[in-house]
């Protein structure tokens, strides 16, 4: 996938400067992300790589990582991820398979891929892995753009400054 | 389903109560589902229904309600209808559509229903919906039993008493 | 869902007609679902049942259906129950959990019912079950509408007829 | 995925063997495979890559061809690299995302590459393109080993051979 089909007007750099402050804008104001105790490791277009602790109060009845904060890290990425343009985009729909156990004390990796980016709709695949590289978990996130940017009003600041 | 081609030993009164305190067990190590505050308001054989309100910490960057708690909720509820036999039961995979946004302050209803139970596999459909009625989200399970029971002990206990 | 969200002109038995009429056309033109010996048993706004006698061609390396072919036959049902209002929608996506073989001979029946439908996309919960009522497999589709119509200028021939 | 981890007594030569002979074994005795006008391209432990013509009798009703043929060539290279090991495996779910429509005449090919095996069950995700090599759908499949071989009492042989 090529930025360059989304916003012909940003090269290489402005589309990963783009894509580093729109994921600073949304982290700044995504409360869930921040209390799960999530980092951004890595954002690109399109790609992101997050990490989180599996802490005590992340554990379910069998002692293991409640399948809902594995999900909540890589519908994260997925959400860096499809957002990395600034074009404000949501979930329609994700599924997850659930390989191995996350134990407390784990620090999870979740590295979101974008498999496919046409009109409104996108596929993106994230692995999540733990510090040894077992995979944990397999996630495959839709996506549906919606109106709007993530930080508001800087598209048309970069095209201005694109075109300049 | 009937528990009774689970546990053919319990009547449905003793199915029931093993289905309340299991949930209980389950409720009181669960730090996730507390700490979320969920409420368990139903709970029977290969059945459960939970509510959670949307907090403001539970807000995504778009100012609803991140996919991953109405995941955690339609994944607890999930939790509690496959492990309602005492038969401890993992999730192996899980699929969630989302319909409409979930906003703060409102209070998120997870129905669980089990859809088919063969050796030591399941499949369970999970509906989320708000005070109104409207369908938030649609969550299908995938569960596996695993060896041990939640209430380690107990089904021993049981089948004694309904033996005698 | 009622018929009447989508199109407020046609009364329960327009619509119905609708549903018939669609159908009809569809069926007439599609060769997979005719060489695949389905039959149609019953369409409604947002609703399909179909059945499928299993052939010894459709029997996979173990002796059994092919998933390719109880997917298609729950697929033909997911898409004449979202395309049941004459308003062209085609597959964004699909799952299928497989809950017992089927076996050669076997008549094997889809039941598609509309879960949620709002704006251009739906979802749509299929079962297919055996001669016993025996679950074979869940099946959930996701629709995108797209422009025109099945039955071209049909709908402009109803409108016109229920307005008058 | 190593093989060796499956089947200790094999080296990398006889588990190539191995998947090329499980290939041959289950195509002779696949209907359905065979009346799609299914090609074999390439096995190999855990993986399969094959490629099937669109006919005027896969298209549905939009003209373009049926999701269900789409799903089983999908299908189809999940089968194959899952069985790649002479170990009777079948499927226990699947996903399917559609990304853009198949043409009459084009010529699919659905590539099968193996995530994840632990246990019984396995992850497999399937790309499927057209010659341009555009994506036209994704496809992940879950895995179930059963009792038995694709080819009786080949393992055996293969074992004794191997430790000779």
């Amino acid at each position: 996938m090529s930025e360059t089909a989304i916003n012909p007007v940003l090269n290489t750099e402005q589309a990963q400067a783009l894509a580093v402050a729109t994921a600073k804008a949304m982290y700044a104001r995504d409360n869930a992300t921040q209390s799960l105790g999530m980092k951004i490791h890595e954002v690109r277009p399109g790609y992101a790589r997050l990490s989180m602790l599996v802490r005590s109060d992340m554990l379910n009845g069998h002692c293991s990582c409640h399948g809902g904060f594995i999900f909540a890290l890589a519908d994260s990425a997925f959400a860096f991820s499809c957002n990395s343009r600034n074009q404000a985009t949501v979930a329609s729909g994700c599924s997850i398979e659930y390989l191995a156990p996350g134990a407390v004390n784990d620090v999870l990796t979740a590295e979101a891929v974008e498999q496919s980016l046409a009109g409104r709709t996108g596929v993106y695949d994230i692995t999540v892995t733990n510090e040894q590289g077992k995979r944990i978990a397999l996630f495959r996130g839709k996506s549906y753009r919606i109106k709007g940017e993530v930080i508001a009003g800087l598209d048309a600041t970069a095209q201005a400054n694109g075109a300049a």
